[in-house]
C-alpha cells in the first residue's frame, strides 16, 4: 500500500502537471470511442497496451472477459455495455482474450473449481458455449495448444453473447456498430486480431487494408432495408 | 481503430522493447498485490494513476464500481473477489470511486433510467443502500455536492458488501486482508482515502502514519480467537 | 370436450387403424429430423402446413415462438433445444413466427400489459432486442405493417439467442446445424423463408436452388479449423 | 428440409384450398376454447388426435409437458398460461402426458444428465415433486412400469402447479375453468384420461357420463361464496 | 432491551427452573409434532395461544404467513418446510393467518408499496394469488370486510403453494400428512378453521367431531394406489 | 391436532380473559420495539424467554436464523426486515442462534444435504461465510465444540448481512438502530451475547453496564457527518 500511495504522489508530480489541460476538460464529461472489454488479469493495461490517453477507453473487467448473453446475469457487464452504447453512443467494442488466462485454464478442469471457488465455478457457465466447442472439436489438443484455442474461441463466444443485447442488436441492424476480437499474448506484447474473413486470428494491421471493402459488404448484408417488404 | 492499431505497434516498438524481461517473466504467472475495483469510466488508469507497472494490480471494472452482496447476482464481480482472494492470495483491496461518476448521477435520477437503459437501472439496485443513505440523509443537499456524498458514501456500502463474501469473510477474521476506500478526483488527480477512525476522507499520506498502530488495534479486535470459549 | 373425446375416438378409427404400423413403429422410439419452434397460436398446426407424419417434428410451442438467450431463463425452452440437439441429434431448427401474432402485439404495446398480464410482459423482455431494433429503425411504420416488420425481426432475434446455446454453438462451428427463419401467413397459408444472402424474406422453394452453393460458402468460412494455428 | 418445403407447397394446393374461409376468417382473430399442454415429442400431433381443426386447440409444448409453479421459472410457460385464461378467455385446459417419454426417462436416472444435458437437468428440477413420489412410494417399480406411473403422476403434479397461478386460482374459484389430465398411449393411439373420483386414469367416454354430476359437485365444495361471512 | 434482558434473568429464575427436565430432556433432540407458519405480527404468539409447551411447534414466521411455490424462492420458507417434513417427520402443518394483518394490508394497496418498501413489494408477488382472486371475486367489498376475505383466501393460497413442494406432494399421496389452514382473531383470541367440506371457516372445535370420518374419505381418495394399472 | 385445539380454548379462559384490555389495544394496531430473528427449532419460545407479552416482538424465524445479503434471495426475510424497520419503526434487532442447532449441523456436513433436503442445501449457502470461516479456522475442532463456534460464528455473520439492507444502513449511519447477536443455550435455559468490544459472547448483564459509553463511542465513529467535506 505504501508503494501505491508513493505511486500516487509522484503520478501528480509528473504525468498530471503536465496534462493538466487534459484533466480539466475532462471533468466535463468523458467521450470514449471504444468500449473495452478484458480480463481483470494484472498484467494487462488496455491503454498501456494501445498507447491511448485517459479518456479514450471506456473499460469492462472481469475473470475472463465474459459477457453473459442477454438476460442471463444481474452483473455489472450488460448494464456496462448498455451504458457505454446508449449513453456514451460509443460504436467501436474490443473483446480481448489473453495468453495463459487462468480464468479459462480453470474452464478447462472445471469440475475442480466447485468447492473451492463456487463463485468462478457459477461464472463460468457463461463460457460454456466455449467449454463445450473445445470439448467436442478440440479432444486431440491438450496443453498450451488447447489453452489458446480455449482462449481463442472464447472471444468469439463472447461476441456472439454481446449481440442479444437490445442496444447493441439495433445498432449492428443501423450498421453503427462494430465489434473486434483480440488475444494479447503476454509474452511478445502482440495483438492477434479475429478476422470473420477467414475464421482466423490475424495481426491487425493486415485488416487496416481491408476495412472499406469490408463495410461495403456488410451494408449490403444489413443495408438498413426492413427485411418484409 | 486505425489509432489503437498504430498504438498497438508503437507499444511494441517502445514500453515492451524496454521492458522484455518484465514480460517474460509475466508470462510464468501473475503476482498481483493489490485487488483494485473501479468505475469503467474512461477517465481512469488505475497503473497510471497509481505508477504501478503491468503485474501489479488485479482489476475489476464496473459501472460505478460496485459489488453486489455476496450471492444476491451472478455476474463477474463475485467470481473476480473470489478468484483474487483464494487463487491469487491477494491481500489488499481498494474500492476506488470518482468523482463526477455517471453510474452515481444515474442512482440520483433513477426513475429516468428505466426505459431507456433498464439493465443499469436493475444493476443500481445494488446500490440501492447508498441511495437510501443519501436520501434520508442529505436530504438538503444537492447538484455537486450531492453528488460527491453519494460517490463517498458508496464506496462505503460496497465495501460493506465486500465484507459478506466467504473469502473475505474469512481472511478479515484472520487479520489478513486490508479495505481501502478511495475516491479518485479527475479534475485534480488526487486521491482521498476514507479514514475509519474519523468516519471521513482524508489524504492518503496521512493514513500511513498511524498503519503500525491501527493494526494493533484490529488485531485486538478479532484476534483469531473462538468467540466462544 | 365432448368434441374433443369424440375426435379422438374418431382419430383411433380412421387415422391409427390405417397408420398402425407407424405407431408401432414409433413405439420403440422417435427419429424426428427437424426441431420447429413456433408460437402456441391455436391457428398454427405445424405438421398440418408441412405435410408431415407424427414422428417428423420434435416442436416447442409458446407465445411467441421466442428462445431466450442460453442462461436468461429456466422454462422449458432451452431443456427441448438442448434435448433435441444432443439426445436426438436434429440438425435442422425452424423457427416460424406467423402474422397477427398476440404476442408480438403485445410487445409492442408492452406498458399496457404489466397489469393484467405481468408474466407475459416478463416473458417479452425475451424479446427485448426485436423491441428496441423496431424502436428505432421502424419509428415510421404503423398498423399492420408495423406488425409484420416486428414478427420478421424478432424470428431473427430468437435465431441470434439460439447461437448461444452451447450445443448449437458446438454444432454450427462443426457445420452440422442450420437454423432456418420462417413467417406463417395466416390469411394465404403461405411460408415466407428468411435469406441471409439478401438480408430478406422469400419463398422458399427458390432457397433450394442455392443450397449446394451455400454449404460451400459456409464450409470455407467456419471450416473446423482452429482459429488459432 | 427440401421435403418440408415440398409439404409447404402441397399443404397449399390441398388442404388450404378446400378450408379457404377458415382461413380468411382465422386472420380476423383465434378463439381456441382448449388450452392443450403437452410434450415436445414428435409423436405427438394435438390437432390430429383429437381431429380438431386449427383455430381450436392453443398449444404449449416443450419437454416433459411441464408446467413449473408460478414464479418458480421465467420461461414461456406462465406467459402462455396467463394469455390463454386471460387474454383468450379459455376455459378448459388439458395437460397431456405420453407414454415412453424422454423427459419422464430422464426423470428416473437424474443424475446422469448433469454432465452432458444440463438444462435439462435442470428443468427436470420442476418435476421434482413427481420423482421424489414415484421414489417414495413405488420402489418396487421398474422398467415400464415404472415409467409408466411416472408419466401418470407427473401429469397430476402439473395440475398441481397450474392451481398456483393466479389467473387459475381465480378461475377455479369461480368455477369457470376445468383442467383434465390426459395419458397419451403411442402405441394404441388411445387417450386416458384422469378421473378425480377414483384417483385413477380411465377412457374418457366413461367420464363424460358423468359431468353434470360432477358439475354439482363441485359447485357446492366451492360455490363462490365468500369463505368468512 | 434493559427490559428484555431482565426477562432473560426472570425467565431463568421462573420457568426454566421449574421445567429444568425438560429442557435437559430438550437438549438431546427436538421432536415437535406440528410445523407452525405465521405471520412476524408481535401480536401472535403460537405457543401461547395453543397452550403448548416449548418442544412440541416448529415455526417459520414471515410477513403474511406466506410460502411461495415450490422453487419460486430461494429464502428460508422451503427449507424449514423441508426440513420439518424429511428431517424431523412432521405430519401436521398449521398455515395460521391472523386479522388486521398488515402484510395483507400492504398486498390490497400494492402500488404504494413499490417506492417505499420494495422488499416487501418483491415479496407480496407470491401472495398474488390472493390478490387476483379478491380483486376479480370481492370488488363490491371493501374496508375490514375486504381485508377479512384477503386473509382468509391467502392461508388457502398458501396451502394450495405448500402442495407443490416434493416432500408435502410425496406424503400427501400417502395419506400421512395433513394441512389446516386457520385466522387467528387478535380481539377476540380466537382460532377459526378453514373446513374443506363446506369451504368456510368454523370453530375448529366442530372440526373434531368429523376427524374419524374424513380421513377415511381421503383413504378412500387417495389410498396409496398406483393411478395407472 | 386435538391437543392444539383443546390448547385454543384453554387460552381463551385463561389469558385472554385476564388481558381483554391487551388484546383490544393490540387489535388497533401493533408496536413492538424489537426485531427478534431466530432459528425455526421448537425449543425456542422468544416470549417465553424473554418474559415479553404479546405485541412487543416482531419476529422472524426460519431454519438456522439466516437472513441473506440484500438482494440474495427472494424469500420472506427481507421483507420482514424491511417492514419492521420502516413501517414499525423498529430501532433494535436481535439475531438469536441457540445450542444444537440442527441447520448448523447440517451446514457442518453440507455435501449429505444435497440428495435429500435439496432445499436445505441451496438455503444454507447463504451461511457459506459462516461455513468458510470455521473450515478455514477452526480445522482443529469437532463434534460439541466445533458446532458451538459455527453457532456463534454464524450470528456473526447474519449481522453482517443485515449491513447490507438499505434501510438498515441508513439506519445505522443515523445511529438510530442497534443490532445484537444472541446464542440461546438451550440446556440452560440462558442467553450469550455478543460484546463487539472483546469480540466475544458474555452474559448480557455485564453489557448493560457499558451501554451509555457505548453510544459515545459509536456516535463519534458514524456522528451523521458527510464523509467528504
Ligand atoms: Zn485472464
Ligand atoms: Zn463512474
Ligand atoms: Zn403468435
Ligand atoms: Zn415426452
Ligand atoms: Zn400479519
Ligand atoms: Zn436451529
Amino acid at each position: 500500500m505504501r508503494k501505491l500511495i508513493a505511486g500516487l504522489r509522484q503520478f501528480r508530480s509528473s504525468y498530471y502537471s503536465t496534462h493538466r489541460d487534459l484533466f480539466e476538460q475532462l471533468a466535463h464529461g468523458q467521450k470514449p470511442r471504444v468500449l473495452f472489454i478484458t480480463c481483470s488479469d494484472s498484467r494487462i493495461d488496455p491503454n498501456l497496451m494501445t498507447q491511448t490517453d485517459i479518456g479514450e477507453l471506456f473499460i469492462i473487467r472481469n475473470a475472463g472477459n465474459i459477457i453473459p448473453p442477454f438476460g442471463a446475469a444481474n452483473g455489472g457487464e450488460g448494464a456496462a455495455v448498455e451504458y457505454a452504447i446508449h449513453a456514451l453512443g460509443i460504436e467501436q467494442i474490443v473483446v480481448c482474450g489473453h495468453s495463459h488466462c487462468g480464468a479459462m485454464k480453470g474452464l478447462l478442469q472445471l469440475g475442480q473449481l466447485e468447492e473451492q471457488m463456487p463463485l468462478v465455478y457459477d461464472w463460468l457457465r457463461h463460457a460454456e458455449a466455449t467449454r463445450r466447442l473445445v470439448k467436442e472439436n478440440y479432444a486431440h489438443y491438450e496443453g498450451e495448444a488447447l489453452l489458446e484455442v480455449t482462449v481463442a474461441e472464447n472471444v468469439l463466444t463472447q461476441i456472439e453473447n454481446l449481440k442479444t443485447y437490445p442496444v447493441i442488436h439495433s445498432k449492428l441492424y443501423q450498421n453503427k456498430l462494430h465489434i473486434y476480437g483480440w488475444i494479447y499474448m503476454i509474452e511478445t506484447g502482440e495483438i492477434l486480431a479475429y478476422d470473420p474473413e477467414t475464421h482466423s486470428y490475424v495481426h491487425p494491421q493486415s485488416q487496416l487494408l481491408d476495412t472499406a471493402q469490408q463495410d461495403l459488404i456488410s451494408d449490403a448484408a444489413h443495408g438498413n432495408v426492413p427485411p418484409v417488404a
